[in-house]
């Protein structure tokens, strides 16, 4: 019986002698399963990839400890109700656009993009080095949240128009899709920015229900058709680097261990990292693409005077914004402050590079 | 007896029965210490930022079942011997540049950035989507390593130079620190490429023994202090967009269990892509502290005609490259065709957007 004993013992302690060998560490088996509720349609193509590569790295890099289950707006039904699932607890996770959430709360308006503002690898140096990210902690603690950057467009196009824009007269009457901040902006010169649903848009725009309107780019035109329609797509200046977002409820990020609130967050910045590499890919294959079966497709960029005219609206508004509330003018004056050191450093580098290189 | 045989097999199961829950994972507690070679000094900014933010993520991601154990140059006394050290096994992993091994593989030159090639965001697409991925996997499969994105300088510029280049004649005997392929092309035009140690760079340039250098950027230029003695800052074209790289022994890589595999790679991504961003942090703050400091520096980019006979150059040089060997004809025809197809994109998204909205 004494021999039963120490062999059971034995094999007690091999089997579970983990926090013994200096070589081992204390690991907890526990799995958690995270719902993510993101406001794109199912297989919702670069957006819906960013979930999909987030899903995967989470899952793998913690060996399984992490589910993570993805609910489109198909099954959720609610493409702007993510703020409120994920503040709620109802999901623990989202995938979105902070802009979206003006309504609720106005300072979660500056941390997708800004009209005439940085760039994406410009507002990735604020978000990361130049303070961004503690200034969206700042808005998101308020709601129980934590947001983290969720991958780029890049610089979405000015959007698709009937008409050439010569002067700002032009734009008086011009009834375009353009909502949200920029489509406020275009409000102040004269145009008239109609909401019209997705799945209307083509029509609406074949039939002249509106003159003009703005989606992405051509990682997502494409399969829009407006190039087929439109004659004019012109150069971007109201999303220069649209930067989706990741959305945590606090609470429940609380309860995991250290190292898979590390891997969640990892698995998050890296999926955003690699959507705007993908994005980008996307709209250089699509853009050939178009410009292959519709040639005649015209590239425009509005003429100073239009630029100088937007510019002034939307220094007006963001002086509305700014008097607002105290953090509003703290990200603002950033933002701003940020924007005009970066660029003196873009100007020199890229920007000189890609003019010195074209015809 | 029997009592003390239950209790002890009781315990077993209980501390052991990690498979028997559907919520538990099996779950290695194996720790791996994984030795780093980097080419970079000790505290080097930057790059060595890289490298301890990679360590910093890959260690708590895996709760500290992956150790890094990084030596720099100041232990190991060899910058170009990364690659020997990680192909013999000596250590594991490094963090280099790609091109330095041209002498010992010529395809391994293409990884880095080419002389009027693609900026950082469009060869990471090339990297990432583009098939780039998979054929520096091809060029270092043979070598029994694996190389992985490690972080880019962005930008570099071209250099800080005592006279104004306004013709080919300029560069005639013109004595230019500037190493590699790029150097091959200034020798092709005329210029005469010396090579000088990083620590008596300052004195040559000020005391007339070269006539200019380059180095990368502000982002490590402010502290050599060149703005301090050189008359003109050239915008680059010859390094747009520095991607350093991670090295991986592939026999080390296959005996970690697959979670940690995807763990390493990871958070050398994660870290690689951080590093573009913190040089353009870095970039962007320093270039504000010269011209603050050094009001004078003038900022030029060479004339068209100079760009032509540099080209001529490169391409007369990429030709008897292609030559050499099927896989670099196959990496030079993917690498123009893909630069062709997203610069069509860059032009008329970024590069379009910052002219616009430049004075």
């Amino acid at each position: 019986m004494k021999i039963l004993i120490l062999l059971l013992a034995t094999l007690f302690l091999s089997a579970c002698d983990d926090n013994k060998q200096p070589a081992k560490v204390q690991q907890s088996t526990q799995t958690y399963t995270l719902t993510l509720a993101e406001s794109w349609p199912s297989n919702f193509p670069v957006f819906g990839d960013a979930t999909k590569n987030f899903k995967q790295l989470a899952e793998s890099m913690s060996n399984g400890r992490l589910k993570i289950q993805i609910d489109s707006k198909n099954k959720h039904k609610s493409a702007f109700g993510i703020f409120d699932f994920v503040k709620s607890g109802q999901y623990d996770l989202g995938h979105s656009g902070s802009y979206y959430w003006k309504g609720k709360d106005i300072n979660t308006l500056f941390f997708t993009t800004m009209p005439f503002g940085m760039t994406t690898s410009e507002q990735r140096a604020w978000f990361e080095y130049g303070g961004g990210q503690e200034l969206m902690d700042k808005v998101y603690a308020k709601h129980g949240m934590k947001s983290i950057i969720g991958g780029s467009t890049g610089n979405q196009m000015g959007g698709w128009f009937q008409k050439e824009i010569n002067s700002i007269e032009d734009l008086q009457g011009l009834k375009m899709r353009i909502p949200g901040f920029a489509g406020e902006i275009m409000a102040e010169v004269g145009a008239k920015p109609i909401n019209i649903p997705a799945g209307e848009l083509y029509t609406a725009l074949d039939r002249g229900t509106i003159d003009a309107l703005e989606w992405v780019g051509p990682s997502l035109d494409l399969r829009m058709g407006f190039h087929k329609i439109a004659s004019y797509y012109y150069t971007g200046w109201h999303e220069p680097g649209a930067e989706l977002q990741f959305l945590i409820n606090l609470q429940k990020y609380n309860t995991l261990p250290k190292d898979l609130q590390k891997i969640l967050v990892s698995a998050m910045k890296l999926s955003a990292y690699q959507m705007y590499t993908h994005s980008e890919h996307e709209s250089a294959k699509n853009w050939a693409s178009m410009k292959k079966d519709y040639p005649n497709i015209k590239v425009r960029t509005f003429p100073k005077p239009v630029f100088e005219a937007l510019k002034k609206a939307n220094d007006t508004l963001l002086k509305e914004l700014a008097e607002k509330n105290a953090l509003a003018k703290e990200i603002i004056e950033s933002q701003t402050s940020y924007l005009k050191k970066i660029r003196a450093w873009t100007a020199i580098s890229d920007q000189a590079y890609l003019n010195s290189q074209s015809e």
